[in-house]
């Protein structure tokens, strides 16, 4: 290893993405400490499960740690870094896991150094959360997005990336904006419709429908289990992007409508539709979650 | 065995759903005939698989079967129904795999004889399309549908449900418009979703989309895939209360759009649809597809 390789990491955030990411760099051989700032509980289970190997406060973690993993929802991600500008030490890099990224890389610019920050954004989970369902192999054959400043590219990036590559992620980098239209698109549109057809089928309160369905609605209902607390940092972070997306889903929907009640002919929708679900499937990658 | 046993069995669409219940059926002992009514492609594919034993015309199947299993598209099966009509011999059962069961159950009291017929619609399935991707554990800890007319009872109900109950399926009974609202909920509205999103993600043409997703992505648009001929029959048949289910839907989606643009607590909604969500899932019922 070169001689300016991380030592120490710092978790902020002990749930399921920051307790993956600890066990994910410890079995990729990260021979540092990994430090832990979260609730009790959560260090505790993070504790447990071996993902960090001790509990500190934000002081502490600024104080000693080269490598500062924000693992925290959006909102609270914007206050630790307001927190950590007057701890930053030189030489240290910071980076998120935030699911939106304009408004973070806006607040880091304005309250770290130059070239201290890096945003991030794993695309990978799963329904279950906190440090118990973490896994070391969470991010492995998925992107993980990365959004540095062009104008101040972080000195430490290269290393950083060097150890998404070590345990099994695929680099992507975007701009914020870029990032943020995109998930508005893969990611937050699917999470508003599983919300609401999962909402739909409670408000009919009719019993039949736990007894008749299949794995599609399975499939379609798993996001309607995520943490609301992880959402409304979203939607407050990304609205304007996602509104727009939603009012493009509902165009779409419309169309399928009336071309349902004229008994029109659903190929062309359906066969458009199915180019783009397989355009993101290929034989190695489709992974059942 | 009972003397009344099913002795042979005629598969009418060896597709997906058609050669899953051959392969089924055999697994589980069922040693008679397996005879198969399809397109030349889809019989080659069935034999080869072991699907069925011998390929046949309708006419052989009717004259030899005393199970005959439609498992066609909706419209198909209801071409089926009335070319059986003059063929059915008494004391033959016919039942079928069809996504509605209205149509299917009103065209079947029209042409084949009191107590011939029984709907059916097991609630099982994969993307994957025939008798290639058939799979004889298809049916296990599924819910299978049946809507036998409660006045004209087939005397061969039971001996049919001892076979499904042999093939692991979940046995439910209901009406026929018990079922078909119940599917346009959990089936039909989970169908549509899909599909709008991938086409409003394939709209955008934005090549960023395919480099950053998740696994909800992949969740969302596992349904899209679907066979554009088989939903055409199913929305055909079934649309007023698909419609009905969509404009639910719409209504939920509009509450969620107005809580985001205000920035107000999304908590209640997302509780109220996990709490759905979580109603169809038990530990041992989860799986992938």
């Amino acid at each position: 290893m070169a001689s300016d390789d991380f030592r120490t990491l710092a978790i902020v955030g002990a749930g399921l993405i920051g307790s993956s990411f600890g066990l994910a760099l410890k079995e990729a051989g990260f021979g540092g400490e990994r430090l832990g700032v979260s609730s009790p509980a959560a260090l505790d289970a993070a504790m447990r499960i071996g993902a960090i190997s001790r509990a500190v406060s934000l002081e502490e973690a600024a104080a000693r740690a080269d490598l500062i993993y924000l693992a925290q929802p959006v909102a609270r991600i914007l206050e630790t870094l307001r927190a950590l500008g007057p701890l930053i030490r030189p030489g240290t890099l910071v980076t998120d896991a935030g699911s939106t990224k304009a408004v973070i890389v806006q607040t880091a610019a304005e309250y770290l150094p130059r070239g201290a920050f890096a945003g991030g954004h794993p695309m990978a989970g799963k329904e279950q959360r906190g440090a118990e369902a973490a896994d070391a192999s969470l991010f492995r054959r998925r992107p993980y997005v990365l959004t540095p400043d062009p104008a101040a590219p972080p000195p430490r990036l290269e290393e950083f990336k060097s150890w998404l590559a070590r345990i099994g992620a695929r680099v992507v980098e975007m701009t914020a904006a870029e990032h943020d239209t995109a998930v508005a698109f893969t990611s937050h549109l699917p999470q508003i419709l599983s919300t609401a057809l999962a909402e739909t089928l409670q408000r009919q309160k009719n019993p039949d429908f736990e007894r008749v369905f299949g794995p599609g609605l399975l499939d379609m209902t798993r996001l309607a289990l995520s943490d609301p607390d992880l959402w409304a940092s979203i939607f407050a972070s990304n609205s304007a992007k996602i509104l727009a997306a939603l009012d493009l889903l509902l165009s779409a929907l419309g169309d399928l409508h009336h071309t349902i009640q004229r008994n029109g002919d659903i190929a062309p929708l359906f066969q458009s539709a199915a180019a783009f679900a397989s355009s993101i499937r290929k034989p190695d990658d489709e992974t059942t979650s």
